[in-house]
């Protein structure tokens, strides 16, 4: 490992320079304008792996976009290890909230700011550069491995899951990881062992054929944003509860050691506030924070919009009103079922005088993990070796819909093993990852390679 | 007059090239990059007042857009008739629904198509092109003429108030007219007396510094705009009721005979469905539709946005989001004091988690009229000479704030005979005003002014 050590320090500003070119490129997977960016990401990541030593690196197409697949099979009777990792990014705007470009990556305060920075280009990005190392400096890998990277995370894996249905055998192994959940804090190393399902839908309101001068028919007509103002308001109480009928049926309640033990955890919301800039936390009555994000279903609206959007004032009725919602989902949650029941909810409380249509986007299944797995139980002790703390067993309140497709689909078990921090932006503007994490990250993860093979072999 | 209309039906393709040439220039108040486009409606009416034999023409400044005088005042003895008009346009979107260009003149099917057509360029270049009709062909004018033309109607006219206070000398009248009503419908003129009052805000929504990533925060605090949705719901009820407190209160009951006399009117509210294209109309219980829109007043979303509008989905929740209402104000509600109640609402109801701000723009105070008055009586008989169908006496939903204006500051009886159809697409996408209208609307002008002389001689 000295040699690993060594290895990662005389290559760092290097593999900092090629990190920055992968961020350089604006592969948002939502929008169809960035469709060649998309597939040039991939195709960076063919180059990188090759020249990591990497082998049967391929670029597999799919109706969306292309899947990058690698592996090293040479660590007879070791263990096989399937990572995955994503390329593709979230759209940016607010554009006007970057301090800098988005896809101008840029290095200041011990942080490399970019979208995707760490979510999750960057910790992709560390993997391969974690397996080169120990290939350039031990001449071999202690675990055999297989890495499945994809450009369609961000819209919620739609091609992933026959892939995976279909080549179940091409990606056998005895344990996935993925580097895609923040650590709980600076130094504070996490395993999450929970994720939230997703379900979205677009909500379009449609009132009268064209927008109408609110004077000449104020008082007239239903006003489409007033409707689905209506509408959405309908679905969700004052106390943050949602009010879809059934949305609560299929939700296991968390043990009480489990909310004990969330209870435990270093979280002041105090601190989150501050963070935030916000006065007060708001959400579902009776549950502690921590609790309303991991354990808790949730109904967010992501975007609204409907009528004048300019400057000053424009005295219209609009004639269309539209809105994107999420629902994040916890176990036994059915995404289907949820938009069934959130379409039954529309139906019944449509206002009067227009028409509502719904179309749903990308679901998940909500996932739980057992924390008493040797696979988890090495990755603990490998954080534990390079930060010198324990790893804390977390849940996250995001989605990753393919730990749910591989946990269903192979029977994995599944370490969830994120190097990102909670304040580095998510899907917001100014996405960062720190860098003290990018190098601890990088000896943790080789670390844990040696640690998977000699586990396996008790 | 046989000679005047001899000239109008000579001079009938000249006046319509002319008329083109004013509709092609984007003279939209609202926005600040059409500013030199305002000020170019501007000039090009100055040197069209000053070919049609005005006198005394000029470009006012104020501290928005110009506005345009102009006189003609020797017919001694005569009555004096202020005319105003606005030069200024509403804003085009969504530009994707005009089947030609806004600011490309079309005539099809007797129609001329352009933002403007009807509301109000159309109609103000009537006026100068009955008075030149009238010097062309009679050498002179039977009464007294002042024309005030101006640059901010459609922003709430917020410079015409200093300007009326400081000048009512110069624009001293006994009667003002304006052409910025619709008649009732095809062949049916119409007299409005009375117009609805204006008050708008804007509401802006701030939530947590930036964006959230609504997996890993959805739970933990408010979505801005679900607080904007809730705060917008408390606003209306499901009948359509305004449920700010005191909204009501200052509302003058119209008497039960003008009650009676709007459901003589020929209204049909299927006809009114068919042509909005919604299956039923809506508004506040208890009320017709023609009451709905005059005599009662409303509280309208003209605009919504926040958060993520792009293609398929993003999974944020948003910082900010923001709100655009207006409300409509009938006597004696003032819209200070509404704007005031809307504002204490707003402070009552403001979500847990959220910051809400609000920004006052335009305000006009509602008007009546009396139906009694020599000037609108020689109106009506005027349309009837001209149409062969009496003209009914209406109300309008609308607002033209300068006429509560020069009623309140000049104690001035105004006549609002307009030309327009309520079909015309005030305000909305492919806006058009029909020749049939323009050719009899001139006609019925000339014909007003000599009525008006005639009257006032008795």
């Amino acid at each position: 490992m000295n040699d690993v050590r060594t290895y990662l320090e005389q290559k760092r500003e290097e593999h900092l320079d090629e990190l920055k070119q992968l961020l350089a490129i604006p592969s948002v997977s939502a929008l169809s304008e960035h469709k060649e960016d998309v597939r040039k990401a991939a195709a960076w990541f063919v180059d990188t792996l090759q020249k990591a030593g990497l082998e049967h690196v391929e670029m597999i197409e799919t109706k969306g976009h292309p899947l990058v697949y690698a592996d090293w099979l040479h660590a007879k009777g070791k263990p096989t290890v399937l990572i995955y990792g994503h390329y593709d990014v979230q759209p940016v705007d607010p554009i006007n909230l970057w301090e800098t470009p988005p896809f101008e990556p840029s290095i200041r305060e011990g942080k490399i700011f970019a979208r995707g920075a760490t979510d999750d280009k960057g910790q992709t990005f560390m993997h391969i550069k974690a397996l080169e190392a120990l290939l350039k400096t031990e001449g071999t890998l202690p675990v055999n491995v297989k890495l499945i990277i994809e450009g369609e995370e961000e819209i919620g894996s739609p091609n992933l899951d026959p892939f995976v249905e279909q080549e179940q055998n091409k990606l056998q192994a005895d344990v996935l990881v993925i580097s895609d959940t923040p650590m709980l804090g600076k130094g504070k190393p996490a395993i999450c062992t929970g994720l939230r399902g997703l379900c979205s839908l677009q909500i379009d309101v449609k009132g009268t054929k064209g927008d109408l001068h609110s004077g000449l028919y104020g008082g007239a007509v239903q006003n489409s944003v007033h409707a689905l103002v209506q509408l959405l308001d309908s679905m969700r109480n004052e106390k943050g509860q949602v009010m879809v009928e059934g949305f609560y049926d299929d939700v296991v309640d968390a043990s009480p050691e489990e909310r004990e033990s969330f209870a435990r955890l270093d979280h002041h919301d105090d601190e989150m506030k501050d963070e935030l800039g916000v006065t007060e936390l708001f959400g579902e009555e009776g549950f502690s924070t921590l609790e309303r994000t991991w354990i808790r279903p949730t109904l967010e609206i992501n975007g609204i919009y409907g009528g004048f959007q300019g400057e000053g004032v424009k005295t219209v009725i609009p004639s269309e009103a539209h809105a994107k919602i999420t629902c994040r989902l916890v176990p036994d949650q059915d995404p289907h079922q949820i938009a069934s029941l959130i379409e039954k909810h529309i139906e019944g409380h449509t206002p009067l005088g227009v028409k509502v249509t719904t179309t749903r986007f990308d679901t998940g299944r909500p996932f739980a993990a057992s924390i008493d797995h040797p696979a988890i139980q090495a990755a603990a002790r490998s954080y534990e070796a390079i930060y010198g703390e324990p790893a804390v067993f977390t849940r996250m309140g995001g989605s990753i819909p393919v730990v749910e497709t591989f946990h269903r689909l192979m029977k994995l078990p599944i370490v969830l093993m994120g190097f990102g921090l909670p304040s580095e932006n998510f899907h917001a503007p100014n996405e960062h990852f720190h860098l003290e994490n990018f190098d601890k990250g990088l000896v943790t993860l080789c670390h844990y390679w040696h640690e998977l093979a000699n586990i396996e072999e008790n």
